[in-house]
C-alpha cells in the first residue's frame, strides 16, 4: 500500500464495545493522536473477541491502509485472542520473550507475588520478527511488524496502557517509519476559562468582520473551538509545509486572538489551570490553603494532581458537614444560621479559617449547592460562593451554575481556581 | 443471511469519527439498545464522508448480516452523502415524497421561516421501496429497505434523533421483521477490587479444571473480565432464550464464583464502591470523617460525587504538608520525625485526628508516596498506609502500588475505600 501521504486503519476489538458496554474512546483518542502526525484514519473496524472476525477485519485492513493500529484482546485472560489471531493470520509463529518475561517476573515480584501467575506468561509471547513497544503503565507490551509494506501494530485496550506505548515506543516507530509521508500539521492551544463558547465565536467573529487586519491574519490559519466543562480551548492549525512559516502564522493569529480572549486566558503547557495556579503561587512564594464544602475535595484533588504541588499547597479541610465549617474552620454558628452555609460571609469565614487553622498565607473558599437537590427560591441548586484571602484582604464572587451535580462541581472547581489565579 | 438468532452490523458514517473528533457513542448505544432486544452486534464499520467508503462498507454488512444499522450522512449539507451513496449501491432511485415534504413544510413554518430553506429537499428523498421511519426530533427520518432478506436501515448521526426513532418506529419494524430470531442475552456484573485479572483468572481457572461441578455450572454462561484500576468486574452472560432459565444460570454461576472471589467482592447497583460504603455506614448509623495526604483529595471527591453523602460522611482534612499533620489532625511531631509521614503510626493519628477533630464515629486514613519523586530504598514510590479507626479499635494495612503517580492515587483511594467497607 503506497500513495504520498500514509492512511491508517484502526480495528478495536472486544465484545463489551459491540455491545455498548464500553464506549469506544481508544478509536476517538488514536484519530486524534494519528491526525496531530499527519496521518489521516480511512477506515475503522469493530470486532468481538473471534478469532475469525478479528483475522477477517485485519486481514482487510492491511490491504487498505499504510498503518495497522489493532487494541484490545491482548490481555493474559481465556478471552484475550488478538495475539493468537494476528500471529496465526500473518504466519508468525509465537516466541516466548527472554526480556518480557524478566521484566515480568520482577514486576510481580516488586508487586509482592512469591509464585508468577501461568496466566500471563501469554503476555512475553512475542510474533516472529515483531519489534516490542514498552508499556509504562501495564504488563501487555505492544507489538509492531511489516507485513507487505504496511506496519501492523497491537496494542492493549485499557487506556492508560494504549496511550502510553502510543506516545512512547510507537510514535518514534511512526516518525522513523512514516516521517516523510506524514502530513504536516502545526496546531497551537490557547486556554480559556469562565467564557463561554458562543461568546468567544460572536467576539472573534466580529473582529474578523469589522478589522482586515485581523481577518487575513485568522484567514492563513484554521480555527476551532474546543468547549468542555472547565472552559473552552481555541486550536490554531498551519498545514503550511515549512515550520518556520507555520510558526510565524501561528504567532501571527495568536496575537491577534490574544486581544479578544486576553481576559479569560491562561497559560499552561498542560492545558490545566492548576498548573498557572502553582507557578504564580511559587513566583510569589506562597503558601496555599483550601476550605471545599460542595466540591467535596475536587479543588485539592486537582491541586495534587501533579508532583511537586506540595511545594506551594499546605493541605484543605473538606467542610461537607455544617458542623465541621464550624470545628475546623471557625465559622460563626450564627452567621450559619443566619446566612446560610451558601453565603459570601460563610465562603469568607471558611477562607480565613483554612489560612488560619493550616497556616498558609493564602486561604481559597468554595461554597455552594450542588444538586440535586437543596436548592431554593433564593438559593437555587448551581448557586456557588467564592472567597480568597490574602494578607487581611478579602475578594468574593458568586456565580450561578448550570448543569447535573457533576457539571456543578466541575465547573466550580475551575471558577475556584481562575478566580484564585486572577487574585495572585 | 439467514441463521437461528438475528445478527446485526452497524455502519457509522463521519470523517469527525475517524478523526476523534467526536466519540462514536452512536454505535454503543445501539449495541445496547440491540442487545436489550436480542439481537447481537456482530461487527462495526466507521468510514469517511466519502462515496465508495460508505457503499463497501455496507455492501460488505449486508452480505454478514440480517440487520444493517446506518447512522450519520443524511443531514442537508454537502457532507451528508450516505442517502444517495446507499440508494445508488442497490440501484433504487430516490423519489420526493410527498408526505415528508408537507410535513417538512409545516415544520419550517411553524420555525417561522417564511420560504422553505432549499438545502433541506434531500431530507424528503426516499430510496424506491423504502419504508420511512418517523424522526420525532428532527427533519430527517430513518429510511428501512430489504435487500437479499437483510434489513438495511439508515439513520441521522445526531444521537437524539437516533434514538427517537430507533425506540420508536423501528423497535415496531424490528420486533415485527425479527421477533422470532431475537435471542435475548442476560448479564450480570460481579464486582471486585484489590485483586489483579490474572490471579481472578488463575483462581477460576483452577476451579474449573478440579470441580467439575463448578465447570459444569460456568459452561452453561460466557464470562469476560473488565480491569480497571479500580478493580476488575466479572460479567457472565446467558444467551438462554427463557428469562427464567437465564435467571437461574446466572444465580448458580454467581453462586459458584462468589466462593472463588467473596474475599475481593463488593455488591454495588452503580458499580462504585462508595455506594457500598455509604450503604454499610448508614445501615450502621455511623458518620465518617477522611484525612488525606498522598490521595490529596480523591478519596473525599469520590465520597461526595453521589448526591446524599452528606447522611454519613462529614468531611475530611487534606493534610498534604506535614505541618497540617500536626496543626489539624494532632499527629505527633516525634512520631513524623521518626517513623515519617509514610508510617503506620502516623497513618493511626490521621485517622484518630480526623475522627476527633471533626466529631465522627469512623476514621479513615490514607498517606503514602505517590511519586514520581520522594521515593526511598526503604519507602518506595507506590508504598501507601491506610488506618481505620472505629470505636477505639484501629485497623492498619500497607500496599505497594504498581504504576504513575495518577494510578498509584486512584489505586489508593479505591483501597482505602475497600478497607472501610471490609472494616465495617
Amino acid at each position: 500500500m503506497t500513495g504520498e501521504f500514509a492512511r491508517a486503519a484502526i480495528v478495536s476489538v472486544g465484545n463489551e464495545l459491540l455491545f455498548g458496554e464500553t464506549v469506544n474512546t481508544n478509536a476517538a483518542w488514536l484519530g486524534r493522536a494519528l491526525a496531530e502526525k499527519g496521518i489521516a484514519v480511512s477506515c475503522g473496524y469493530t470486532v468481538g473477541d473471534s478469532r475469525t472476525s478479528i483475522q477477517d477485519a485485519v486481514w482487510r485492513a492491511t490491504r487498505s491502509a499504510d498503518l495497522v493500529l489493532i487494541s484490545g484482546g491482548l490481555g493474559p485472560t481465556e478471552d484475550d485472542i488478538t495475539r493468537n489471531a494476528v500471529a496465526d493470520l500473518f504466519e508468525r509463529p509465537l516466541q516466548s520473550n527472554e526480556k518480557l518475561l524478566a521484566k515480568l517476573r520482577d514486576r510481580f515480584h516488586a508487586h509482592g507475588y512469591r509464585e508468577f501467575p501461568e496466566t500471563n506468561l501469554s503476555q512475553v509471547e512475542v510474533p516472529e520478527g515483531a519489534i516490542v513497544l514498552d508499556n509504562p503503565n501495564g504488563t501487555a507490551p505492544g507489538l509492531a511488524f511489516e507485513e507487505d509494506s504496511t506496519l501492523v501494530v497491537m496494542l492493549p485496550g485499557v487506556p492508560r496502557e494504549l496511550h502510553g506505548i502510543f506516545l512512547g515506543d510507537l510514535s518514534a516507530l511512526l516518525e522513523e517509519w512514516l516521517g516523510d509521508r506524514m502530513a504536516p500539521v502545526h496546531h497551537r492551544m490557547l486556554h480559556t476559562t469562565g467564557v463561554p463558547e458562543s461568546r468567544l465565536a460572536e467576539l472573534i467573529e466580529e473582529a474578523i468582520s469589522s478589522d482586515s487586519a485581523f481577518a487575513s491574519v485568522l484567514s492563513e490559519v484554521s480555527l476551532a473551538y474546543l468547549p468542555d466543562l472547565r472552559g473552552v480551548d481555541l486550536r490554531i492549525t498551519s498545514r503550511s509545509v515549512s515550520t518556520e512559516e507555520a510558526k510565524a502564522s501561528l504567532d501571527r493569529a495568536e496575537e491577534e486572538l490574544d486581544t479578544q480572549i486576553a481576559r479569560w486566558r491562561y497559560h499552561a503547557i498542560s492545558g490545566d489551570i492548576v498548573e498557572s495556579v502553582s507557578d504564580a503561587l511559587k513566583d510569589l512564594g506562597l503558601m496555599l490553603a483550601v476550605a471545599e464544602s460542595c466540591t467535596g475535595g475536587l479543588v485539592t484533588k486537582r491541586l495534587t494532581d501533579h508532583p511537586g504541588a506540595s511545594t506551594s499547597f499546605v493541605g484543605g479541610v473538606i467542610a461537607y458537614d455544617d458542623s465541621v465549617k464550624v470545628s475546623a474552620l471557625d465559622v460563626s454558628q450564627q452567621d450559619l444560621s443566619q446566612f446560610g452555609a451558601v453565603s459570601e460571609v460563610v465562603a469568607i469565614q471558611m477562607a480565613l479559617g483554612a489560612s488560619k487553622r493550616l497556616g498558609s498565607d493564602v486561604g481559597l473558599a468554595v461554597t455552594g449547592v450542588a444538586g440535586p437537590g437543596g436548592g431554593t427560591k433564593e438559593k437555587p441548586v448551581g448557586r456557588v460562593w467564592f472567597a480568597v484571602v490574602l494578607n487581611g484582604e478579602e475578594r468574593t464572587c458568586s456565580v450561578d451554575f448550570l448543569g447535573d451535580r457533576d457539571a456543578v462541581r466541575e465547573r466550580a472547581a475551575q471558577a475556584a481556581l481562575a478566580m484564585l489565579l486572577r487574585t495572585l
